[in-house]
């Protein structure tokens, strides 16, 4: 091809991402730009679950990979492929471990979905790089990038969720650790309140302040309701367990975010996942504890509901793309 | 001057950092070579404490600055000040507010030192960098230039002394954090083992974890000493209640880094500061907690003692100038 042929297919071609979300219940993909938009029609979902085989998730994987790249735009070329998946992983050998899908441990999802679109049997042909970081670390990344911490250079991404996960950058950089596994902040230790168990540990943020902790806290107080939903909606109907509940698990989140900044000096958190929507009072509780923190270092970091929807995991799935430079070498 | 000349002046000084230590009980300075290496007789302390005015701060300060410049040996040059400081500090406006020192609140420590340094009058006439960091990265630093932690990319420095601080380093990078307090792994919390007050958190690990507090609960438990070296001596004598102390100081330690390391994915910590002194086997608790951590990426991070003399942080201040490509610009 000559010079003036590449400079023309270069200003042409709209450079999309394909974006894979690899979660406990389900998997994603789409096709994105670089402006962090999904292309229409691109977006597809299989489920994953505690039960599924190794043939399964491979399928489901398989199919949303295919699916989303069938919807290229004419005019338009996939430049990579981004990959969020729960963690922990290893990311310099593209395995993942996703603790609630107990099949997979140490299985190289990278090289997988590298199989479906390469040029290999079977494959789709793309001589493209495919980038697998955690999904904690993909959703700050998009939140920097189209959300809630746009022009922040010192953020701590959060979801409150089945469990709790989250994501750093720090003086604008984003934070992978050498694993792959930095912003594991649901395991990190609160003092004072005593939760139920996780993986051993009663004092990690997530054996307090996950949705199904908050609720079986919740229910040890006499809280009939079983979901998160409907630890909600008590809350908004003025129950008074449920008031203590969001007090206890907003406190804990709280505790964890002071912590986190003491040691990182983080100038925002952005907090998202579907039991962070339960009341803004949540956010409320947090506040308080950092409102009193003895630092003024400590007292300065923000803390906001994410700005992004339901899209953000795979946002930030093909930020890993759009944004590599912000990624460690 | 000529360009031949300025090559020639380039090649023959020794480039020389000074560097300041200052800290709740003395503050000290030194001329440090690019190896690391102390100039013979140019360390000089003075004292600081509670009990110190402004204009006796300002006065040691200046004593040691100018004592430590006057060593200066032929064929060498200064290249620039550093300064490592009790946090918290406010790096960009050059201001320290240490805890133990109530008279300096936002003083501007960076700005007076370079007026004893500087062309004005009374100075030394030197046209130099002055670079102020909180004392805990200065002494990670060290660890990484010259001591336990070279060759590593991720890293956290701890002092446990009177108080307990730290520094960081991610992927081979200082993290400074934008107001300069990033590090203050003795401000993050641990849950279960409740300790005596510190600003009012009992949960902080400086709280249980420090000489002072640590010998505060043995007294608790019935133990007569005051000092930390009476609680060593007492340990190495196989007293219960010493056993005991070193026991729960040394499982909050650990219980901290698993936290630091859950969130920052490190590969190694080391830990230097009078208690840590106290008995080998406050290491070996630190250690149990890491190796019974639920997660293999937790479970990874090596524990050591630093490998600095005293002389550490004045080398850690003195990177600040020698190894600032490593500092955020």
């Amino acid at each position: 091809m000559s010079i003036r042929l590449l400079v023309y297919r270069c200003r042409v071609l709209t450079p999309l991402a394909l974006a894979v979300d690899f979660g406990g219940t389900k998997v994603e993909a789409a096709l994105v730009d670089s402006d962090g938009r999904l292309v229409p029609d691109s977006r597809h979902r299989r489920p994953t679950g505690r039960t599924a085989s190794v043939a399964d998730l491979e399928s489901s994987v398989g199919d949303v990979v295919r699916a989303a790249a069938s919807a290229l735009p004419e005019g338009a070329e996939i430049v990579g492929v981004g990959i969020g998946c729960a963690g922990p992983i290893d990311r310099r050998r593209g395995l993942v471990s996703p603790l609630n899908v107990p099949d997979w441990r140490d299985y190289p999802l990278r090289d997988f979905i590298a199989s479906v679109v390469g040029a290999g049997e079977g494959g789709l042909g793309l001589d493209i790089p495919v980038t697998l970081e955690m999904d904690g670390v993909a959703i700050t990344m998009a939140e920097h990038w189209v959300g809630a911490a746009q022009g922040v250079d010192n953020v701590m991404g959060m979801v409150i969720s089945t469990g709790i996960g989250g994501g750093l950058i720090v003086d604008g950089r984003v934070i992978t650790g050498p694993t792959g596994n930095a912003g594991h902040i649901g395991h990190v230790e609160v003092g004072d309140i005593v939760g139920e168990d996780t993986f051993g540990n009663a004092s990690a943020l997530e054996a307090m302040a996950s949705g199904p902790h908050t609720v079986a806290w919740a229910r040890t107080q006499g809280f009939a309701g079983t979901t998160g939903e409907e630890l909600a909606a008590a809350y908004a109907a003025g129950d008074p367990i449920a008031r203590d509940a969001i007090a206890r698990t907003g406190q804990a989140v709280g505790r964890a975010i002071a912590s986190a900044t003491a040691l990182l000096d983080l100038e925002l958190v952005a907090i998202g996942g579907g039991f962070s929507h339960s009341t803004p009072d949540l956010f409320d509780r947090m506040r308080e504890v950092i409102d009193h923190h003895y630092f003024p270092f400590v007292r300065k970091v923000r803390i906001v509901p994410s700005a992004l929807s339901s899209e953000g995991p795979l946002i930030g799935a093909a930020a890993l793309i759009h944004r590599a430079t912000l990624l460690p070498a």
